[in-house]
């Protein structure tokens, strides 16, 4: 099943066939743990984000996201707090005690990026930015990749391999969605890259079912079809007030439908790590 | 969320807000029951059918599934044993004692396979065959239809809705990959088509994730997948000698492998009842 | 550049290096003369259509073209005025004095379809059903075959190949643009089928810039740029009412701007004669 | 036809209905003028490069390309002579007398090839790049932003704002090709953006047919296709021995190749202003 020959080396199953573990914080990625990522698009404010925090901590979550550095499509939009927002993320996470994911997108703030954080993302814009894939392999914090929605699974394993041929194998893979025709949804949710990723590669798997739909009321079944295909964990928007939220509010659960997805999600995986 | 104003009228749920119940044999699908259609891509020949037959019987699958026109890309690739594969698939269903679906492909055809069968196939690529669907639209058996690889929600539930307004509205939608950039996969399976539907349209959705990737290997975690999105069913190729069938070998599991993955869907099923 | 084993045989550069020419009517298609089909998307009464067909007969174009048989989305769309639809083409192309073009999508009316037409057109959502492709094959008109959005050039080809093995090799392609992302545009044409097409068969290629595009502000452009591609000819919609034709009005031309189309079409087509 | 309420704004023409002229060395784009940007894929050293340069220049292109950071897929591929690359191309660009373009890929470097480059690239794979969009907002040189081939015309002229809205207004935008399932060509280039950007934007459109296509072959009639539908001019892979080119060989032109397109070029561009 595995080829000898890829174009990808270090992140190949070939190269090492047992799994990667990824450490975040006291979060093991990758092993038999529960894995869910969660929290609000961007950091709005202290209040909020520790409101949301507390939540998806009670609910289960093990990492809190929020953007600070924002990729949006109009420069008229609301671009973030930036490093505000990563001081507030800091704050916050320290307090509510978890560790905290968040995503840059320029080289020259990734250092400072890295003392905030304990999981720098790189977002789907930026999956082939190889000057910031480079910049994310020469430190130290483990890097949370995210599928570009145009790029093949051998396209997104040579990103991956860009961060560990400078020396950082702490990668994370996160799919969140293709590009397609439909109009429906904001994205189409590729859940068979799990199983497909699962034969080439030894590094983890999340799936993202909030950017991949972008409708918060198929984030729950699609959340469960993400771990049925074996995921490692999840990533999932949560917001205290998704109709007041300054991005993505459509695609954001409020946390008492989070915490009770949390609640199936947790006797889901008890039954699929049964039956395995 | 259900719109008033649709395209689609019989099949929309604002007009018929229950799930439909199709009865395929004894079969009911859209309700509680796991459903599993299970079967080679062609009829080969009788002894091949009855030995896929018993096993899949045996594994727990509810419906035989086994093509006798086969829509293939080459005229010179093996067409399907045609009207005698149908006589084939009847006497074998009777023998074991399972309701039995092939797909038509002329509209001609579709009175003298309505005899032979118990559920009739509208394959992706004549989902917008219209008069095909208007011939399986004024006769009595089900129909399955089946999503074409370019086809948005919308379409696909027009394609039914066009079978609806001849008078049959047993109908049951099939996902089974979309054509995307991607080339490790045959198609990309669209999961999220599952709960997407289940917000528009009362009949049930199954999905095909034999064909939806094009690699057995995928199948096990695909169909659990599906399975934890919602779908009322799966649709399965299971072949008793996949590297000498003489179509979609790749993609189809051996007897044994069918039978361990029925067992898991099994328990699955029974966790996501629970946890609903 | 042409590969010895393909998958289409006699649709191949391999298996005939000269070009073919159908020959329609007294109209020569894959030489030097500028072809263009036009008229309306859909046949709607006998006078609609006789002053288009005079209109772009006094503009030059070569072929009629009325959709009789349409294949509409939803079932509650304009159908078509069916066999009277043909009926009513084949007394207009006599007065006018022009060959027609109409497109049939049920094998059972090619027959009666072939009395009427001068070419036989398989439409986009048709290309791959080959009952209706192999009953074409089986008569004397020529046909014009449309790629499905979502076709390789093989896959396309191959299409071609089931109308050719069944004994008719006057066969004709015509691109209609793809299915994308791309929300603007109806389609995205691909104009690049055109050379890509030239290296793979000797069958005469058409593009169609009014399905193409969906817009008719974009037609002229397009018509230009497959010409200068080396496209054989050119499909386009011409209706002498657009805002009240009752299908496809946004992508049609009126008389008016058609004609002065045709008259750039002519010179474009003199200097690319000369520096090819 | 122009929207009033555009996402986009510095760019679109409602706010400016009269075409930017972008001004690279003495070359005007976005005239009258026939634009034709050529040279090979990467700059691999002085020789190569100035011998393409003469070449290209006594054919008659306006503006020397030679990429020195290398976007690739894979970490293992050739990266460019990087800043050295720039250095070689200035000189080359000084002794044959033409300006050049190159592409930037880090928002570190821009201020650096501002020095050596008339004209400024972002490539396809950085389209959303903002800081890097924002970097070339804030520099002198024009920009020539080429379209990410999963993007829409709105996000394309939306990057291109984040552009103008740093002050710099000198953009001028390039269709590369789209990714689509279609395996036989690198890309599919949609030579319909051309018609499309023109009812949307005041700014300069260019076509790129090597990447559009990745085959020399179909490069020619592309050429002839993109300057019919209104490009204002071409980007052309020209090398001067495409088989051991260190990237893209099979997409690059022979300079006698490229000389005998430019030939028919002038002739064609003639003929389409008189026909305007």
């Amino acid at each position: 099943v595995i080829p000898i020959e890829t174009p990808y080396q270090l992140v190949s199953k070939h190269h090492q066939p047992e799994k990667t573990i990824v450490k975040v914080g006291d979060v093991h990625i990758g092993g038999a743990d529960l894995v869910v990522i969660a929290g609000p698009c961007a950091v709005e404010g202290e209040e909020q984000l520790k409101k949301t925090a507390l939540a998806i901590k009670k609910a289960g979550a093990s990492i809190l996201r929020g953007g600070a550095f924002k990729p949006r499509t109009s420069p008229y939009s609301f671009q973030g707090l930036k490093t505000e927002g990563l001081a507030v993320l800091a704050r916050v996470k320290e307090e509510v005690g978890l560790p905290a994911v968040s995503e840059v997108m320029d080289p020259r703030e990734v250092d400072d990026a890295a003392i905030y954080l304990d999981l720098i993302q790189i977002g789907a814009r930026n999956m082939s930015n190889t000057p910031l894939l480079q910049e994310v392999g020469r430190q130290k914090r483990p890097v949370l990749l995210k599928r570009n929605p145009a790029a093949t699974y051998e396209e997104w394993l040579l990103a991956a391999e860009y961060i560990a041929a400078e020396g950082n194998t702490q990668i994370i893979l996160c799919e969140r969605g293709l590009r397609t025709f439909e109009p429906y949804t904001r994205n189409t949710l590729d859940v068979g890259a799990v199983p497909a990723l699962k034969e080439m590669t030894h590094l983890p798997v999340l799936v993202d079912p909030s950017h991949g739909t972008g409708r918060w009321h198929m984030v729950p079944d699609l959340s469960k079809a993400a771990l049925a295909a074996g995921a490692d964990g999840l990533m999932i928007e949560v917001h205290c007030d998704p109709e007041r939220a300054l991005s993505d509010g459509r695609q954001s659960l409020h946390p008492d439908r989070f915490s009770r997805l949390m609640e199936q999600l947790r006797k889901l995986k008890q039954t699929l790590e049964q039956i395995k």
